[in-house]
């Protein structure tokens, strides 16, 4: 994707809240340069999908594209993209090394795609992702939950995979925090990345942000609104191959994460509790309405994940998941280790993207340092 | 069935051990009395099901065989019917108007049928199990499984539905009591009928015969044995439309009268607990598994069992599951109620065979007494 098409995207989640269908269409028929340049310039909204792909109400859209154009007026690309490296977050549209290929089952027409996602923290997206499970339940959830939700992300991180959940209180925080202590997690927040919300999360997401990512549609700064919560969810569910509810009231908004996780084919599981507990009520109706499996360990979620997202730990399964140029570099590594310019050498690339290849590869666990420099886990 | 052969079937079970799949295609085949009379006389084995059917050590069936004539020998049969009677316990025999029409699921070729049940207490046998639910689980239950059991059994019993048990310690007795409390339950033993076992049930045991009924294929007198427990399981599973596993570790036997129940193609159903609990363990088994549904009240209960073994409170429904003496009795008893000699004229039997319908018909809850004699229940 060229650089005027990723400014332009990026320029555009100031002002078109994420998971908008009409702009998902209009963007995927014209491009983002030329979008946002009609944006900016007030002409009409363009032409969206043929009728019949999608029932449009050409009012709401010309009402909203007005709206949009108003803020976009006021919108400096470069100083966005000045305030968001100053803050440590970086843009990562489709088509970047980065973009995690789970995303595009949300491409279906009709869907709420993703147009980009500003992330923070020195792990990398879409290496994470590949062998990955999100962990999600109630802000308010009981000592049981908690208890559950760290035991199970502990025992996943030290089984190399990567949990990914909101960043909330209760099961959110429970997960990262057990997780964090055993390997990286990813957080998917409904607000900037750089802002710490809620507030006494914010140590935990600077040590997150050490070797994990936190994840985010909306540009830095931004604060979160109710219903930001309902479309960050979908990017949790596509994010994975698998989502476990851990704990849930009947009106958690877990099981709207977990209603995602369906809709996507995704595997869903669900965590049981005691019947007496209406936090469990929404993981016991999952159960009986037989649309997630039951869960009681990490044995259990890799039994389920397996064949999809359970990259077993040897390299010729991860690969076929790999970017091609991350893929060329891991082939490239010396069973007996060697240094980057050995390697740049042996995949025919420069020592810097080698370098920086060398990096995601070791963030997903598929090589590591040694003596002589790198080798191939396992 | 004449009574020679009731006569015979009771006497089998003071030297058969229930379930034996050659004894039960003998039976099938020459007749109670035929065997019995063998037995007594010392002559050789009846022969078995044509090969193929069944394969049978004939070795194996010869040393059973001459063990039960050593004790045949000694059998009375008088002296066993009155003792019985004594005890308060009588012979329901496979054709008796108070057999169970759903234990013909056992007489499947090969499969573990019964030849006779030894009830106690003033309840039909029959019609309590019409509308049924099994309540199975630990002996070594926690409090969060005995206050479960209870709730469950307590519900179910409010909606007119029979709480069908073991007579053990913890899930058992506390589904027994609660349901007690509330309706009629039927006690399934391993041992003789009068025997209390456990000695701390001996109370509970005589409260639930006062309305429902204690029931075994052993004698009165005989006390169980370990392997008793197994072969009485699947008397559990076949009583009942289905069965709720409440609580259960992994090598709980409850986990036996569920893998019955499934055979049978008998709803199958688990209550979910905490997982860190290892007695809940075999739930979250047979739930991961999806052998079983999940469930966590009596209303799930319900909707598992409606279609199969939900008896709906009109007498419509009810009707084709009576047996047709009972049903034309119930037929006869006017709306606003009438006395036994009416009812008796109106159907066209004697007196005494129509008292004794309406205490059948009234321990199952469809006619009740009224100031003029019985009226229909709704």
């Amino acid at each position: 994707m060229d650089e005027d098409e990723v400014r332009a995207l990026a320029a555009l989640t100031t002002v078109a809240p994420p998971g908008d269908p009409w702009l998902g269409a209009v963007l995927a028929e014209h491009g983002a340069a030329r979008v946002w340049a009609d944006l900016v310039a007030g002409a009409p909204p363009p032409a969206g999908p043929a009728d019949g792909e999608a029932v449009v109400d050409r009012d709401r859209v010309a009402l909203r594209w007005r709206r949009w154009h108003a803020q976009a007026r006021g919108v400096d690309v470069d100083a966005l993209l000045a305030a968001s490296a100053a803050a440590g977050v970086r843009f990562v549209a489709p088509g970047d090394p980065e973009w995690p290929g789970r995303l595009e089952a949300l491409d279906a027409p009709g869907g709420r795609r993703s147009h980009g996602l500003w992330v923070r923290g020195r792990g990398d997206l879409r290496n994470l992702c590949l062998r990955s499970v999100a962990i999600v339940g109630s802000r308010a959830s009981t000592p049981y939950g908690g208890h559950v939700a760290a035991e199970l992300a502990y025992d996943l991180a030290e089984r190399s995979v990567v949990v990914v959940s909101g960043g909330a209180y209760g099961i959110d925080g429970a997960a990262h925090r057990a997780a964090h202590a055993a390997g990286a997690t990813v957080v998917v927040l409904a607000c900037g990345p750089d802002v710490d919300y809620p507030r006494g999360h914010a140590g935990m997401f600077t040590d997150i942000a050490r070797t994990g990512v936190l994840v985010s549609e909306r540009p830095v700064g931004l604060r979160p609104r109710a219903k930001d919560f309902l479309v960050r969810n979908r990017l949790i569910a596509a994010l994975t191959p698998g989502t476990v509810v851990v704990e849930a009231g009947l009106r958690s908004g877990a099981l709207n994460t977990a209603a995602h996780a369906a809709e996507l084919h995704r595997v869903l599981m669900a965590v049981p509790g005691p019947v007496t507990s209406a936090m469990s009520a929404g993981c016991h109706l999952l159960l009986r309405d037989r649309q997630a499996a039951c869960v009681t360990s990490a044995e259990d979620v890799l039994d389920q994940i397996g064949p999809l997202g359970g990259v077993p730990p040897g390299p010729v399964r991860v690969t076929a998941e790999l970017a091609p140029e991350s893929a060329r570099v891991l082939a490239a590594v010396p069973r007996g280790g060697g240094g980057p310019a050995v390697i740049a050498r042996a995949c025919g690339r420069d020592l810097e993207s080698t370098m920086r290849a060398l990096g995601l590869l070791a963030a997903a666990g598929l090589v590591e340092r040694c003596p002589a420099g790198w080798r191939p886990v396992r």
